[in-house]
Order: structure tokens, then sequence, then C-alpha cells
């Protein structure tokens, strides 16, 4: 046992618990149901679910040795192990990896995604086991960076859906993590009580704290404790580049109006951001445009925010997940006593909680797969049916927001034409935001401001401020022939050719490009 | 002047405001933002729009004398009048009747509908009216059934959007209805405070009051006072028959499984209802079904209430408004002391709010106009492009509700076939309410839990239990083919084939049904 596992772990009891990764094997039986720690691919459990991969491998367990997987958002690259070895039988609510994406795309894996805020109350509800006879997860694999003298857990780098996981599980393991520094102090954590008995969030600021500081849990639940020393590994950060800083151009000038306006304080309001090159292009317009005093109240802050707070610009950040790179963590560290001042980390339910956001008024920026010509937007599936990511925190922040704002690049690249996507579309083909929830939707071509307009306001808005110049034509052409045909049938409100609303998907996939030759072409496929 | 009236405003200076309603119209003028009470029907300002329709139709100045008009959600028979003689420039967030809807289908009002949680707070926030040079609406025309001693209006059978329409309005004018009697004591009223300053909302249980019982307001704002004798008029409800007792049946059902399996308490969790017959048989069927001490959390009430109220099962109840016949109207009255004891009406902004209905752990049901077999519904806009109602209230409470439930007739007629139209279709239309929101889907055939399961498996459950039996071939057809095409493309997230996905619609509107001769039929329209 290392000595500074002993310093971490301040509960003595549990270190006679104490296992190899190997060694906890022998607890897992096929069918189970699992909850991970880990939110946006850092602070997940590694060692175990290694040793888990590794005893498939070696015994040719594939297809045979599965688990019901729950993971707050995103696990690390453990997960596509589990995937690649084909160990995953349902996963919810969001994942990112190649391999695991693939898994469910070609049916192996039965995935559900549910809002990032609802999904680990709906897990406590029991709506998620139902069929299973305890109506308990089997096991939480948490990691840990300490435990306090009552057995609590700190967690690491998020905290994701940890409370409500251990609170419905039947056991516990904890990874220690002893490699990385202890994160104690930074989080501060929600203790999951369900209705009849739910209290309001108190929450009236960015920095508002409950005081709970590690995540309480009997101890009795907890079968082994194993010492980590795997590090989280976050891919380099995009740097912004000509498109991204377009659209955060047309963004920071949007901001820039409204605080002349006086629908905005000087200071904005507490803003969302997603991770990418566009949301740290965002960023950076934010503070060259001399921006003070910020506030974010996001899910997941990127090494980007330690600049924002380290020139002055941010005062305060609060998230669920801190996913820095190895450099980042180091600078993190280094400038603890400045950081940690100015920043919280949360439950999940607490940072995509509906009822804060919308109380301390929001800013929401996300990226979609497409947005369609009346606002509805596609978050999750290419083309309809193929699996991205999940919707992830979208609908809690874009549907309680006070502005809700999605960005994205007007076009994408195909193999054969540098503009074979359009991102905006007819018809979107799976909906995730709809028309009801999104006030601006903005591209490096420009900007649609929509609030207060009806669709077929919209329809021109969008067409002519944010479409790529190449589908100009061909979207006006659709919505004119479809406001032709609506006037004859009496339904002018959101003019729609249902016949050739998908037209444009069709193409992509028979003809590698969103340019129709004509709306009449016909497709087999 | 009445002596009614007299009593009725307690703040004497208003008095020297009174005006008739054709005294009025010279206040008006062409363009102007004007917003109206009201909420269902309810509580809406009626001889003063009277008025001035009248004066439109007298000097035939249809679409010269023309308004921006916003309403809680759904005013009286006089924004009909309003629409009839093209007096509505645009509208928002929700309407009911013919003309109005025959309007916006014809492209004369510009109509964008929002959620009812969200509309009054964007409202104030400058969003609808950010290119008027003031910023204010210019009127609002509020029913009062009292005034009090320091001017502050008592509304009558609805609160909906007033207390943000007047904070946000250049001038006031207000119809004191004498012909009701006063509903003072009734309201619980919540005041807009925007963020960064906003409060948490308090509510923990049905029964919470704020204690505000009239709308503060600025009385040098008033401008006008009128008397009006006019009264709500509310068609009688629809009575429950076969097809929305079988819905009920199978909601009873389920309720009651899931009592048993803890996931309820015994007397449920405060329940959303909407109004019409399948509303009346659920309710009908709770109290048969001997459900005792129930709560409601809902936005409107109907008559069928008064019977829960009566017969012991509901112990409270809280909405918006409260849309009763001139009998269930009397009957209130009549039994004052015992109804008023169990009753609040609320700001919209709070019996809509997500924040309460996540807290309560509401339980939501609505109808939507279609659902597709992934579990999205479509609440608006029929065959995509025609505008029913608005989201109304839907979105808030599906969203945010601890069991989210749509409930709709399998299939509805059409001229030439009695199941003409499915109600579950491969693609809805128009997406109200995703797939990330919806819990349980019922029909009179049968009910569908989605609770955790992955789209593959929503799609079979729904086909299988739900949809009617002309159209499950015919579904299970597309599905099975969309998952076929799937497996080759690697896109078995939620399969589609985008080129069939509207055809049953294609085949509506060529045909007069939604059966098919084959997948493979072309469409002209």
């Amino acid at each position: 046992m290392s000595q500074i596992l002993k310093q971490r772990v301040r509960y003595a009891p549990y270190l006679q618990k104490l296992r190899t990764p190997e060694q906890c094997v022998e607890l897992f039986k096929h069918g189970q149901y699992l909850g991970w720690s880990g939110f946006t691919g850092v602070g997940a459990p590694k060692v175990i679910p290694d040793a888990l991969a590794k005893h498939v491998e070696d015994n040719n367990l594939q297809g045979k040795f599965q688990f019901n997987l729950f993971v707050g958002a995103s696990a690390g690259p453990e997960e596509s192990r589990w995937a690649e070895n084909d160990m995953i039988i349902k996963r919810a609510p969001h994942q990112v990896g190649r391999p695991i994406a693939q898994s469910i795309n070609q049916g192996k894996i039965q995935f559900f995604d549910k809002h990032l805020s609802m999904f680990p109350q709906d897990l406590t509800y029991g709506f998620y086991t139902k069929d299973k006879q305890n109506d308990l997860l089997d096991y939480t694999i948490i990691e840990a960076t300490a435990i306090t003298e009552d057995g609590s857990i700190i967690p690491g780098p998020s905290v994701g859906a940890s409370p409500e996981f251990l609170s419905v599980s039947d056991k516990v393991i904890i990874e220690v993590n002893t490699v990385t520094p202890s994160f104690e102090g930074l989080h501060d954590i929600d203790v999951p009580i369900n209705p009849p008995f739910r209290q309001p969030y108190p929450h009236t600021s960015v920095d508002y704290k409950l005081g709970v500081k590690a995540i309480p849990i009997d101890p009795s639940k907890v079968v082994a404790i194993v010492e980590s020393t795997k590090l989280d590994i976050v891919p380099p950060n995009t740097p912004s580049d000509e498109m991204s800083r377009a659209i955060a151009g047309h963004l920071v000038q949007f901001f820039r109006n409204e605080v002349k306006a006086g629908r905005l304080p000087d200071n904005l309001l507490p803003l969302q951001s997603g991770i990418g090159n566009v949301a740290n292009a965002i960023i950076e317009g934010l503070a060259d445009a001399n921006f003070k005093h910020l506030n974010v109240w996001t899910e997941v802050l990127q090494d980007s925010f330690l600049d924002l707070f380290q020139n002055g610009s941010l005062d305060f950040a609060t998230a669920t997940s801190i996913r820095l790179t190895e450099q980042g963590f180091k600078r993190f560290f280094d400038n603890w006593d400045e950081f940690s001042k100015k920043l919280i980390l949360r439950s999940q339910v607490v940072s995509n909680s509906p009822e804060i956001i919308r109380r301390l008024g929001v800013i929401a920026m996300n990226t979609p797969v497409e947005v369609d010509i009346y606002a509805h937007a596609n978050s999750t599936n290419v083309s309809g049916s193929k699996m991205l990511h999940g919707i992830g925190g979208s609908g809690d922040f874009l549907r309680n927001a006070k502005l809700s704002i999605m960005h994205t690049p007007s076009s994408r690249p195909t193999k054969t034409d540098p503009n074979g996507i359009s991102c905006v579309v007819p018809f979107v083909s799976h909906v995730d935001q709809t028309e009801h929830d999104l006030d601006v939707i903005v591209t490096n071509n420009g900007l649609a401001d929509l609030r207060g307009l009806a669709p077929r306001e919209r329809s021109r808005v969008i067409i002519k401020n944010i479409a790529h110049p190449d589908y100009v034509d061909q979207l006006l052409d659709y919505v004119n022939r479809a406001e032709h045909y609506a006037q004859k049938t009496k339904s002018l409100h959101q003019p729609h050719i249902l016949k050739d609303a998908f037209k444009m998907h069709l193409n992509l996939a028979q003809n590698g490009t969103m340019k129709l030759d004509s709306w009449d072409q016909k497709f087999d496929i």
C-alpha cells in the first residue's frame, strides 16, 4: 500500500478492502447494471475497466461478458476498449469515441440519449432498471482523489451523475487516483432528494455554494478500493481558425448591440459554451472585445477558460467537469490558490438544471449537426439515422436560456465537394431543438436573429443571413415553391413540400453533395 | 356609473377615467402593440375589442386598422372577430378559434408560438418589441373583477401573462366586469423580476402561496376604465366516449402498476391534464379507480375538476385559468367557501414553470396531432405546414415532468376512410416534443412504456402496443426495411428511409388515407 494512498484515504476501514484491479474482476457478472463516474472524458474509472477488458481479451469473452453501462456523460478511452470487446449491452446518456459510436451504429449497443439534467433523476426514479428485480445498479465504479474521515468521496475533475449513481447502487468500488493531486475543495455536491420532498435549488449566482464538499455514501456499500495511477488523457484543443473567428465576430457584435439596447448588462449574463474550436474562438473574441467581469455557468470547462481568468475577463466559472489537457492541469495546479477561488464543480443535475439556467438568464451557445429554414436543429443524428454523441446538455440549456444560440459553419466538406453539406436544410433529418427554443443562429456567413419572428419571416432571414452562398438560391426555391403550394391548401403557417423536404439529404447520400440538379430529381435510396 | 362598479373599484381616481367602450376607440392607432389579459378563452377583455371591431366594420377599415396582439394563451370570440376583420398583424403565443387559425393559415396573420412559460419573460426582455422605438407594449387591456385600495387589479378567471404585460406597458385600460362575481382571494400573483436578480420560486407543494392577491400596477399608467357586463362563453365539455375511456383505462392501470412498484406514492404526484374528452375520461377513471388525496398542478381547470373535489378524490388544484361553463361557474360560486379553499390561480410563468414542474415531479398528460415510431410528437402543425393552436404548455410540462405522457386516439377519420389517419407515423411532420422528452404514449389500443428503451426497441413497442391495427403491418414494413438498409450504411441507431418517411402524409393528401398500396408508391404533390 503506497504512502500517498494512506494519506488520501482518511477513512481507515476502506483500506482493509484494498484490491488490485485484477482482483476486482471476480466481482462482476454478465448482464449487470453499472454506473461509472466521469463526464466529458475526465474523472471516469480506468484501471478496473481496463482489467475487465483484459479479462475479456485474454479469455475470448467478447459478447459473453457484457454490461448495461451508465456514465454521466462520456468516459475515457476505457469505454472505447469495452465497445471494441463487445462488452456493452445498453448505454446512456452520452458518449464520445469512434469505437463506441460505431458499435451503436452497427446495432451492437442499445443506446438512448437523454437530457443530461434529467438522466440522473430518472435513474433514481427506477425508470432505467424497472425490468430488474432489485431496481438498483449492481455497482458504481467511481474515481476519487481523496476519501474524507467519514468515508465520503472527493471526486476528481468531474462530478457528473456520481451522487445519483451512489444513491441507487447496491455496491460501490472506488478507484483512488493517487497520481493526480487531490481536487478537495473544488466540488459542491447536491445530495439527491426526489419528489414530493424536493426543495428549491437556492442558487442565485454562479458562485453560490451548497457547502457539501464530498459525496456522502454508506461505507458498508463499499466492497473494494483500488489504487489508480492512470491519468486522464485529453487531446489538445482545436485552435480557432478563420471560420470559427468569423462566427465569433458575428456573435460579439450581436452581444455589443444587445448591451447597447439595454437587453443585456455590460458584463453580459452567465455564459454557457461547449467545447471545440468555435467555442474557443468565442472565448477569445469576448476577451479581445474587452468584455469584463464575465461569468460562466456551463457543463464543461476547457483550457481556454484559464486564459480568460488570467487576462482578467472572467470573474467566476462553474461546471460539472473541468476537461483540461495535461498541460492545462499542470497550469491549474501550479496556480491552485488563484483558480480554486474562482471555480466550482457541481453535480450535473445542478450545472444543467433548467431551474437555475432560467433563473440566472444564461446565454447558451451550442453547435448543431444542421438547422432548418424554420429554426429546428438536429444535434444528434447524421442524416436522421446515425448517432453522433447524444443530445448532451444542449436541450437543458437551449430550452431555458435567456438567449438560446446555435453556431455552425454554414457548410461542411464531402469527399467530392468542399461545400457538399449545407448546414441549413429545408427540414432537419432529426429534431432535437425546436423552433420554440432557438433565438439566434449564427454561421461564418452571418447571424439570424429570430426573436419574435413568425416561421415565414424566419425562413427568409435564415436563408439570406446564414446559409452558404452556394445554397441560397436552392433554399429560396424550396421555400417559394412551398409557399406557392401552401397558398392553395391554406396551410401557410410553416409551408413545406413533404416530398422534397429531405431531397438535399438524399442527394448527399446518392451523389456526395447537397447541391441538387433540380428539385424534381428522383432518388432510389 | 353603476353602484356595483363603485363597489368594485376601491381606488377612486380610476373612476374619473371612466369611459364607454366606444370612447376608447380614439386611443388606438394602426400598428400598435397590445397585450390582452385572458387564457384559454376566459378572462380576456371583451367590450373594448368589440368596440374596436365595430369601428372597423362601420368604417370599412379592414386591413387598415391592425395590431400586434399578445395574449397569455387564447382570448375569447372577440379575437376571432378581429381576425375576421383583418385587424391582426402579428399574434403570439397560442390561439383557439376557426377564424384566427384560418387567417394564420391564409398567411394574413404572422403567428409565432412559444412555450407558455417562456413567452411572458421573453416579452419583458424586450425580445418581441425590439424593432419598436420605446421597446414597450402600447397598451394592455385587462379584464378585472375588482380594484383594490391601491389601484391593484383583481383579475377574473385567469391570470395568464397579465402581470408581465402590465410591467412593460406604456398605458393600461381596465375592463371591470361587473356581471360576474369578484374573484378576489383566488389569485396568487408572481411579480416579474428578471435576471440577474431573479430569485427561486419557493413553491414546494401545489397549495403554496406567495401571498400577493392582486396585480400591482402604477396607477398613473391607467388611462381609462370601462364597465363590462359581458360574460365569458365556454362551450359545453365534450363527454367521455368509448375511445377516451379506453385510453383512460390503460393509464389508470399504468398508474396502479407504478404505485405497486414503488415508483409513485399512493396519491400519485401532482397531475397536469389538458382539456377535452380524453382528459375528462382520465379524471373520471381516476375517481372510479378510488385514487384519493390527488393534487393537480396544471395550466387550466375545467368543470370535471369540480366533481373530483366534491367526490373527495381531489385535495387541491392550481392553474392559471379556470375555464368553466356558465353552469360550472354558477356551481363554483354557489360553493365558493368550499372551492376557494382548494384552488389557486397563478401567473402562467408559475403554473408552467419548468422549475416547479420538475421539483414537484408532476405527471404530465397531453394530446398530440401525431407521434412517430421513435417517440417524437407533433403538437402544432397538421401535415407539417398547417397551424392548429400552438405548442401551449405541452413543452413546459412534457420536458420537465417526472412522467411525460402523451395520449391520442390511434387513428382519426377522413372523409373516405374511418381510420384514414394513423396517429402513429414513421416520422412526424413537425416535431414539438422530442424522443428525449417522452416516457409513455397511450392510445385506445394500448400503452407504450418507453422509459430506458433505445430507439429500435421503442419502434417495436410503439407499433405493436399502440398503433391502430390497420397500420401495424405497414409500419413494421417501414421499420424492417429501414433497419435492413441501415445495416449496410452502418446507421442503425434510429433507422429511417428518408425518401419514404413522409409517404403516409403524402398519400393522405393525395388519396384521403394514410393506407399505402405500397411503400414504392410515387407522389406528385
